[in-house]
């Protein structure tokens, strides 16, 4: 708990180092993390995915369940979904159903690796029926987009190869670039497709979209609609991802963020759990762009980045999970507010290196416990919101459903 | 083709090499690789396994597929299984059917990873009843492998924690130990239990058998009948197998491999794909440590090495990827034997680094297709083992049994 | 600045959350890190050294400059020597030197790469002679510590290969073993021989001690007087270095530490800045171990654990590099302290991971300068280390040994 | 040694392949390999450069011993050199002695590492003096490059931070493109600019220049005459280089390689001694797109591919080192020139992953000894390059060079 004296010592402590706390609380108030509904069900490893009680049956009820994160961290007020795993005969009636639950729903993310059709390829594989059928459903992803009232599709690609000489790699290249295009005339103004990448997996010896510069170069060849997104688990071990953010940031084609953490590879666990300096910093990136922008007056792309959590919780109980994870991204977005940018920058200009990495470092030492108190206050919000949920009787109601829920 | 003038070539150059083509081939007809029943059901990542037409209903019809394999290539004699993915009511029953097919019943594999009892741990669980059970379907499983006929079961424990504290690691390690050590009681004299590590996954944050130190450590607590089992895509990027190999014989604890090709994680591809010098340079510390026991009449550690393919065919046909699998394994330990010795010795004691080096490259640039060739006809096989197979018509015969067969 | 409101906050949160501030600071006032004189010298990468003004030309010097940081610090009462970099003519002058700094001289690090000799290996190089010569350094360094009135030599071993067949792996392995039995009959009783391992470089196919569980079986062969020295960074990506750590102190094999911090290779980067979850996830262990031990009465080995600093600063200030290190451990060690092990404890026994993992989690994130003001006020130690020395006038009063001091 | 009957029937097999030598052997007499004359210096780690006799003294000498491997190889007609390791006073007669021994200089390389000034930056430093002094050198390089008759400079840049906070990444990026079009505005016709990247080292934290998405967009950016350098060793691990190599030469934009090999970073080994494989199949790539162009009669990319070596031949005597790496890229590139494209075609579009894979594979396994040789004889070279070079009395006649030659 909170008491009024951590609060007061908080401030008094914040205004020594400068920082303008009412500046703080307006970016951390701005902040959404949409959360995504496969992360509300069962899902393993390949190895077994262990079925729990309580998970949702049914897109419906992941809605509902998406809903309680919201009412509890005043973050998420919006929801992923993927097509099928949420395929409904009656978008409407989805839309309507979130929408009574105080949310709505965000990026609509196809699935292009499922299908048997797809073993060895969707957009890019040698058959040209398939490719036709893979870009069919993209197409129709766009429009799934209109009908629930989303304006992000995000595209994630599982094609690739295990083998060398398995297929044409440039071939392949020209196919998903023919399919995208494709895509992308479908987009409404105000649409974007966000591309992601991933460096390994499920193809093997290669994947299509492996890195950000492919993702990149599509992205501009495409037009100003499309945008890289960044998954922080994609990347070869050893990147420097807040450098990537900051380059594409540059760029201006930095689209969002699916947020997760890893020790080795694309290991889907909760935010912040692993390597939390490593969020902190890309935020660093981000508020540095987003002050310029204010400042230049320039194009609001650090604004309008769309944050989405991309998990799979195998062991976890799914809500306290996400609600984990997007409490673990708004303390590390609120470190990165606390930044001294005045001292930092003197001490680059001065080339003075211990100083500058103090200054980034000193805010990720701040405990903003009293910080994010003051803004669910201020929101109304319970100051603790997993104990709050926790008790609220929630988990204990959807025991009903039994186990056996939805899984991907 | 090989004809009667390659092979005289052939024979030639390796004369005039100084390599004793008898011994070659003396060692090579020794050579026996292990397959798995599960390579031949059906496999795939945690997105998706795709099912394939004339996979194996049963254990039974494993073993008839493996046959196929030690028909056509004269390489793989046996079969390891897996329990319960081959859990039969009558052992027995399954050792003459197999025996039937002119090959044998291999390695016995626990499994600790699939009942939900196991999501948090198995014989390293907190809970002590679940490490009982677990301990006990080790125990089991030794019994099986005297029932079977089998000498070797091999454990690969996929326990580990996802997140720092969720467990006490040290305790954890004690736990497993107690049940290693109540398992090894177990084994019959000239059994032996072979232990396998696992540096990620489906553990992400601590695999509490996590590299080759860690199993040797066990093996040596454990006792003489206690090795290592050596996966080669169970290593951190930039790992030395081959060094460890070498280490590992020296210590006289390599009880023997699970062999298949990955590019970044545990990727469970086809041996000898993706980087086929690696294996070579495995066997060219075998080779080094077979010459030596031989010479120096030492323990037998080399010779009784395990081979054992350890692979998931997420896209390959079944039984030719399994081909295609030990007939690498048969070219990269062939190569490994035309290693001229005297000029590489002599090249290390006279510390000319790029003679040494070439020693050993050299070996691995001969073309071995026509020794191969020689090793078949004299064996009395098929000179090209996978167009055999393929024009055998077994293919065709098992299409009967539809889609929807064995997998994990 | 820290004033007591701050203090009074953070007493009463640390009472709310149950931990015993006492118990903390008694621990705190332990904490000892050594430093190594290398890291006052020029140092760089194989790119360039850049030459700074100011740096130490001897030995002598590089003492006086280590006392700064204990000075200010109360953290660093020893410094380890390298030889020959610290060789002296009188090694009795240079420790009464170096104690009339209030400090003493720490670990004796060999030095087995700089020789010609040493090309292609010391103590595991063909050539016997070298082999003599490189051990006969090595007793040496036994020799020098009792000198110097030191209780531990640190060996580091760059020996290797760079190319496959380079040379023979497994006599290598056994030279080396020779060596260092050689070495171990040397030590006086209560010197402790610490066996560094890594990874890669400067050796790039193979290093001769490669890994933890190398210099673990080596120090098990040698004695109770050997044990591992862990480099936070030498190991392979995506190692989890606390796993080994945990491990190491079961077997009551952890002998030390070389802090650094990496983000690639071996970068040799001020510990703390590039993941500083990981060394306190680190001390999570140690603080585990320490309480065991206590409780149980049994062998101290986390408590004697030799804390070193090895980095190289390449284009930092010397001295301030090396406050911020320390002050970097100390920090981190303090949060780890910080851990409600009660809380934890049942949260593994009740097998909730999300409360297991937020109660280490949470440790960390405690804002904890208002602790290291207390404990350093309790020392009589400058609240602000880093500010008051570089307030001091000790960098002024350098300049004029000018530029062009030592290096390695 | 070769004699006719292997020559007959490799001819005889190749034959039977559907492989046609006479379209092989041109592609293999076309083939050229620069060397870098900092490859004929002393050379090491940051650890230790050992010194050895026989070095050259002068670029002069370099530029002697450069031409003894095209001598014996007829592969390596041209030399790269570095400024200022290779600064002359007189260009034109440096131009004309190195032409005088059969060869010319190839590309130029600025050297933006080694100067004080350049420590925390040379075109990304905040100083704009700094920005400058670098930028004049760059421009400086391409008046040399036109000085010395080559028509390539390649910028391989360190530059980077060692800690988050030392810099503002953005501002240094747009720094990096400022000068870098002025640069690039200085190249005359037919001159390229090759843009190297690198992933880690001498910069730890970030690289400006990290890895080919950002090299690709800055050649963009800059116009035609702008494209990427590949080196072999600047990945991170687990990276697809070869897919890097399809991507950009589908784009156009593949200019030149950087060969070496490594096991874990930058090792700067001898090309092909690691992992053979992975450059055999980025010629397969190369070999793919110029039959493309071929036929195309598209733009020629791959067609004026720049082959370099890029090693440090730290413990390997100077001039076999460069000999074998070229021999070891000859080798390679003549394996990828024996795939059977019909087969691997058809294999592609029947989607037979076995097939095509062992279309590929089938390739390397070749013994290309006897077309070696072929092609040699028909070029008047020695058969055995490196026994004609050791037999050729060279290296006794440049040991009156001494100890003590160039090094960087």
């Amino acid at each position: 708990m909170i008491n009024d004296a951590r609060i007061q010592v908080f401030e008094a402590h914040q205004a020594d180092r400068g920082i303008s706390l009412e500046e703080v609380k307006r970016r951390l108030k701005q902040l959404k993390i949409e959360t995504p509904s496969w992360g509300y069900g069962d899902s393993g490893t390949r190895f077994q995915v262990f079925k729990k009680a309580g998970v949702p049956r049914t897109t419906f009820e992941k809605m509902e369940d998406a809903a309680q994160v919201h009412r509890f961290t005043g973050l998420s007020p919006s929801v992923a979904i993927h097509i099928p795993w949420d395929k409904v005969d009656d978008y409407s009636r989805l839309r309507e159903h979130t929408e009574s639950l105080g949310i709505k729903i965000g990026a609509v993310n196809p699935n292009l690796f499922q299908d048997d059709d797809y073993m060895l390829g969707s957009i890019t594989h040698t058959d040209q029926a398939i490719r036709r059928k893979a870009t069919a459903h993209l197409r129709e992803c766009v429009a799934i987009a209109r009908e629930v009232g989303s304006d992000i599709v995000s595209l994630w690609l599982a094609d690739g190869t295990n083998y060398p000489g398995q297929a044409d790699i440039r071939k392949r290249k020209r196919w998903m670039e023919e399919a995208l295009r494709e895509t992308y005339r479908e987009l409404d103004q105000g649409m974007r497709l966000l591309i992601e990448y991933k460096f390994f997996e499920p193809a093997f010896y290669h994947t299509d979209l492996a890195d950000w510069g492919m993702a990149f170069n599509l992205a501009t060849k495409l037009g100003p609609q499309a945008e890289v997104l960044v998954d922080t688990g994609h990347h070869p071990q050893g990147t420097n991802v807040e450098h990537l953010v900051a380059y594409l940031l540059d760029e201006e084609r930095l689209g969002g963020f699916h947020f997760n953490g890893r020790k080795y590879a694309d290991d889907d666990l909760i935010v912040g759990t692993t390597n939390p300096y490593e969020i902190f910093l890309i935020f660093y990136q981000i508020v540095a762009a987003l002050r310029e922008e204010e400042n230049a007056g320039a194009r609001r792309t650090a604004e309008r980045i769309a944050y989405m959590i991309d998990q799979s919780h195998n062991i976890e109980p799914k809500i306290p999970a996400m609600i984990r994870s997007v409490l673990n991204v708004q303390t590390l977005y609120a470190k990165a507010l606390l930044i001294n940018w005045k001292e930092l920058e003197e001490a680059q200009v001065d080339l003075d290196v211990l100083r500058a990495e103090a200054a980034v470092r000193e805010a990720f030492e701040q405990d903003v416990e009293p910080l994010l108190h003051m803004v669910r206050e201020e929101r109304g919000l319970p100051p603790e919101p997993m104990k709050a949920f926790l008790e609220s009787g929630y988990v204990e109601k959807i025991q009903d459903r039994g186990v056996g829920g939805a899984s991907w």
